[in-house]
């Protein structure tokens, strides 16, 4: 498997440059006003699809954004790999934390610093060149297929019914994702499990303008205070979350299970050292590693309510908001946790606010077997470029789609991500070092090797 | 006095447009970007000052904002009124909720709209166009200085050691100030009572960057959550201040006073409906007038952390702020409330979090007794103007410069406010009627009358 090196040594830098062009393109799928970038993007895709060698490359519309299928079939009786990945990115606030530009992507110390460097432009496009790679060489062992959409990060709302639409073109034996991480620099891993996610925003709305806090304070309820109450009975001391119905679901984990587990290596230290916090909080008689793999969790994305800017304004606001979401473990169903979330948040407000609720988006856990040949695939692809076996690792993370295609095309995911918790996805700085870059795509074309022929 | 109505008459609409031309100036105190604003609003008051009749005005330089000092003296043997008012406002966020834009104000339904139509440009000016009215007909029977501040909406935080500097020019025998209000627009009321204030701003850090909260979420303290913690913990739901030693001073009001206090007129219903709340929340015990103007207060001003735009993004931020002020009445020292307030909130920080505190700005509570002269002449002025008896009220909020000029001038104020509960002072379309501001002229010219009068 030499020529797969010597390959990506010889094109390492027109691979940056056309990664470079890709996360140019601000394709913030969550804000409108960048509509027209996600087209852009999309055609993106599809352009680097047909020059790595696709037979053919369209960009597919959906009720959202649209979604990228290319595919080349070489020959019927061989296996099928369907390539997933997304174009969209995060947003980039707060924009100020960034040293430079978010969509200017820039390499400094190894590392790509760009919104979508990692999430999901960086990984995703180690398919396309592994695939072009394959092609170019003649080594390619296997039919490709891509599907590339534009909302992940808003929760995937189309691409079920996409899927469903076109369920025979999408047929495949299974379905190669890379937009996970890796538990450390030199410890490859593969995901086998990812968190549901129920994600709501809430409004409490107390008088019907913003009163002055002396004439009114004391004698009308505060909205932002009765948020604050709200969400605080939401957790109780030990981190249970208070939703009644909210752990009946929740599938346990054996105790046995959970000592296989605790084998990771997790630095308690060394990861509160990277966050610079004092002391990590989190559900009582849980690690920090099952308190993300195996448990549920409900964090405030986003609160604000009255006057924020510099100074002193004694307002009493009139209204008071936040972005709460949950993180779901197998078994739970997000349609009903939103639903209980709403019904309780509902329950709990008192005669002197009125509340609103709506569920923003919501996606189910995933569960992946360890015994499946993709994986055996993976693990052998890892342990010939990494030089030790990957660790399989339950994640916190959420792709909600992927248990979708479970549901709708019957077909199992295999989820060999690069990125590395340093990476700072969704926030400033995001970034993707180029030693992960290059060994992804290395890793991938040993994958599909491997699974060819443990296919045969 | 049938002179005082005419000269009104006749120059009602002069009047308003040298209102509006104030008005028109953005001098927002707790904006810096608004530093050149101030300088203009304080010459405009100058010439104002001038105009009206002033043997001489001055820009006066102060460790802040300018102050703008006039006076007009006419006999040393006279009594001597300091009219107190100030020339900057409140910010004007949020700004979508106004229906014409805040700095350009305009008459609709008998009121003028505008940021300052009433707080405090409105109701101050009404004191140049009462002064303008005395010595153009010939009839000032007092003499008469003037103080106009730039930094009243952000706690005058220079106007106590500028008054120290320069006590002999400031020397009165009463300090004449409308910046409070009216019990309803039938129902004139001299306020007696003002609250003081501790406004303060705490942050609450928890990881060194915003973390992706599928991967971290569960796993780390999420400082909203925290944060809504803690505020939650500041009050029971009794409405009670859980801050030790927060009560300590507190000035109990008799049961008997109370009964007074109770005689004036107040309708919950019509309370409830105006700010449009089904139920009104406050300290168990005590009336919505007693919650305001006996006892002390806790609101959240502001709060702000996380995603706040438009859709889902799935972050556990690093970072939740607010803005919290306490209201406080006679005895209470906002210096110890506000090290109190510091050191609880830093004592009940979990060790998960980093915890900011920082006093914003604050003042004391105010007394006035209705047996001075100066509170009998303005009794005999809204009689005179109004048909009926002026009522004692204590407000809820607070002029912080109040108290501070009793201890460094050594001179009570009397508090002839004109606003009603509708104006929306602070909030999106404030307003103040017309009838207000021409009859407060007119009021105002009697207080001298009756004042000279009485002090004979």
């Amino acid at each position: 498997m030499k020529f797969v090196k010597n390959y990506i040594e010889e094109n390492k830098d027109r691979f940056l440059n056309e990664l470079f062009d890709l996360i140019r393109i601000p394709s913030i799928s969550s804000l409108s006003e960048n509509k027209n970038d996600m087209l852009r993007a999309a055609e993106y895709w599809k352009k680097s699809m047909l020059d790595a060698g696709a037979d053919k490359a369209e960009v597919m519309p959906s009720d959202g954004n649209p979604v990228v299928f290319g595919e080349k079939m070489i020959d019927p009786k061989l296996p099928t790999v369907l390539v997933y990945g997304h174009y969209d990115v995060m947003p980039v606030d707060p924009i100020d934390l960034w040293t430079t530009a978010p969509f200017d992507p820039q390499v400094r110390d190894g590392k790509i610093f760009a919104r979508g460097a990692d999430d999901d432009k960086g990984q995703a496009f180690m398919h396309a060149k592994a695939f072009e790679l394959m092609v170019k060489t003649g080594n390619l062992p296997c039919n490709v297929k891509f599907m590339v959409e534009g909302e992940e990060e808003i929760g995937s709302p189309s691409l079920g019914k996409w899927c469903e639409q076109h369920k025979e073109m999408l047929k495949a034996d299974i379905i190669l994702v890379s937009d996970t991480g890796m538990i450390a620099p030199d410890i490859p891993s593969i995901t086998t499990g990812l968190r549901g996610l129920a994600f709501m925003e809430v409004k409490v709305t107390g008088p019907n303008r913003d009163l002055h806090s002396g004439l009114f304070g004391g004698a009308v309820a505060n909205p932002a205070n009765v948020l604050a109450k709200m969400i605080a009975s939401l957790t109780d001391d030990d981190g249970h979350i208070i939703i009644p119905g909210f752990y009946d679901d929740v599938l346990e984990v054996s105790l046995e299970e959970r000592a296989e587990m605790a084998k990771a290596p997790f630095n308690l230290d060394e990861y509160k050292k990277a966050i610079d916090v004092k002391e990590v909080h989190g559900e009582k008689g849980y690690s920090s590693s099952e308190r993300t793999g195996i448990r549920p969790s409900l964090d405030v994305n986003g609160i604000w309510g009255g006057y924020t800017g510099e100074g002193a304004k004694t307002v009493l606001p009139s209204v008071a908001q936040a972005k709460i979401s949950m993180r779901l473990v197998p078994h739970q169903d997000h349609h009903k946790i939103a639903e209980l979330f709403e019904k309780h948040f509902k329950a709990i407000a008192p005669d002197w606010v009125k509340v609103e609720v709506k569920s923003l988006h919501g996606g189910q856990g995933y569960v992946s077997p360890t015994d499946m040949t993709a994986y055996r695939a993976a693990d052998k692809a890892y342990t010939d470029t990494f030089g030790k076996k990957p660790v399989p690792v339950r994640s916190g993370g959420s792709i909600p789609i992927i248990s979708t295609f479970e549901q709708v095309l019957d077909t199992k995911s295999i989820l060999m991500g690069f990125g590395l918790e340093s990476d700072a996805i969704h926030s400033p700085n995001e970034n993707f070092p180029l030693f992960n870059f290059y060994k992804g795509i290395e890793t991938i074309v040993h994958f599909y090797h491997h699974f060819a022929e443990m296919s045969k």
